[in-house]
């Protein structure tokens, strides 16, 4: 999906809501587990629920990997029903991927040419030869880590990295820009960072942002907004939302649940454009 | 596997080898690719073939998860096939994983709990809860990326992080020390960093380091047995070959030119250890 797109598709849905695919086989409801494609079947109902009121969905890899070959199968048929049914949302595969160049490459045949997503998050530590791989295929996006949400990015991704007190996560966004432009890489930072994304738009002032942490991680939609949206309808945010909205029930109603909550988040979302 | 068994594997055998494990479903003979679980087949052979030369495994996710679910299955029989045929062997999942806390402890759980292996490797750019999740796993390891084999490697692993110019690897080796010992914590330290072994010795004086970039990518296993290999038989080098070894031959003759090649490399270390 090109940047347009994307853009068109918050402005007529008034919402940047990224609803977060994290299907946990032990906290899924109960009923679920009877059947054949429990994490499928619980993220195809979330699916349907929500989509009226997000523009994005964000499965993670490593919920579906828990059950390995089994889990990726029902990976698969989740990006499937999305694409089948509701082909407007942007689907970003939660890998946090990086290796070396023939390596990457091969992660971004699987995430690109055989599950169909949109974007990939990858993990900037290997440097540039680790990201190109994934650049270059026509409308895909690489979400490249920059501040995360938790609290172990402070033990890296703060530490002053030249003389002027450049911070590594700075100078992971002012390299990777060399790398390619906003038109096909966007940034995760985390909802919990607050006033810092007044310094992301520093070093970012175009990049689409992927803001995970809002709700059970404690990060403020408001502040997210006030010091890191784009002007002139660009919007630029993608907020995530995961457990707050998946598990708002983990009973029958589930679903509907999801759906009510998805619907809450985007209605705040509404007033903040 | 415990470090003591370690230890005495690479002593019994006189090889500190690692083969690893990387089958391109574009690079591996034409005659498998009529079977159904071509990746396995192509590492079954070439494990059977090189078993008595090395004392580790290395399978690279990406390489397996290039055909999704189909290949993680695939995957799963690879380890179960040298779990069960060649149980001394160590056997570390290459995936280069890392997200946060509760995400973490899911891919923890994948790769020891169901795919049953060693050994994972981690990304360390989120920090401590991004990575403790894989501790304490009795008998289990995480190998940490430090200072990697690709060029990219220098973009932000080299930066001077403190007035002293302590460098970012460094710093990672340092505070990660604090998380766990040398008992259930290596570094991966490409060979191509040479004399930057030295380096590594001084902030990790115990630890095993998971040493790539050997063969294909141009390091020398002499310079990093003189500056990175521990005193007393403890070795602390697992020496990882990928493409020199499992590509050896394309042909018919693919398992035995393997078995070849890590036989020519153990000889090799036999003599350096």
């Amino acid at each position: 999906m090109k940047r347009e797109e994307l853009v068109n598709n918050i402005q007529r849905k008034g919402s940047f809501l990224c609803v977060g695919l994290d299907p946990d086989i032990k906290k899924i409801p109960a009923h679920l587990l009877e059947g054949e494609n429990p994490l499928y079947e619980f993220c195809r109902q979330i699916v349907d629920a929500t989509a009226p009121y997000c523009v994005a969905y964000k499965p993670n890899l490593a919920f579906f990997e828990s059950l390995v070959a089994d889990g990726l199968r029902q990976l698969e048929m989740t990006v499937k029903h999305i694409r089948e049914n509701h082909p407007d949302q942007f689907v970003i595969a939660d890998a946090k991927r990086g290796d070396i160049g023939n390596t990457s490459a091969l992660y971004a045949r699987a995430a690109f040419e055989h599950m169909g997503v949109d974007a990939i998050t990858v993990a900037p530590y290997m440097g540039e030869d680790s990201v190109k791989p994934f650049l270059g295929y026509e409308g895909k996006w690489v979400v490249l880590l920059a501040l995360t949400s938790n609290p172990g990015s402070k033990d890296f991704q703060l530490l002053p990295v030249n003389a002027e007190g450049r911070r590594l996560f700075e100078e992971v966004i002012l390299k990777s820009s060399e790398w390619a432009g906003p038109e096909e890489m966007m940034y995760v930072v985390g909802a919990t960072q607050g006033r810092m994304f007044e310094d992301i738009r520093r070093v970012a002032p175009k990049s689409f942002l992927l803001v995970p942490g809002v709700g059970a991680q404690g990060g403020s939609l408001e502040e997210v907004c006030r010091y890191g949206m784009l002007p002139d309808g660009e919007c630029g945010l993608l907020v995530n939302s995961s457990r707050g909205i998946i598990y708002a029930s983990t009973g029958l109603d589930f679903a509907a649940a999801a759906g009510e909550a998805a619907r809450t988040l985007a209605a705040q979302m509404a007033t903040l454009l």
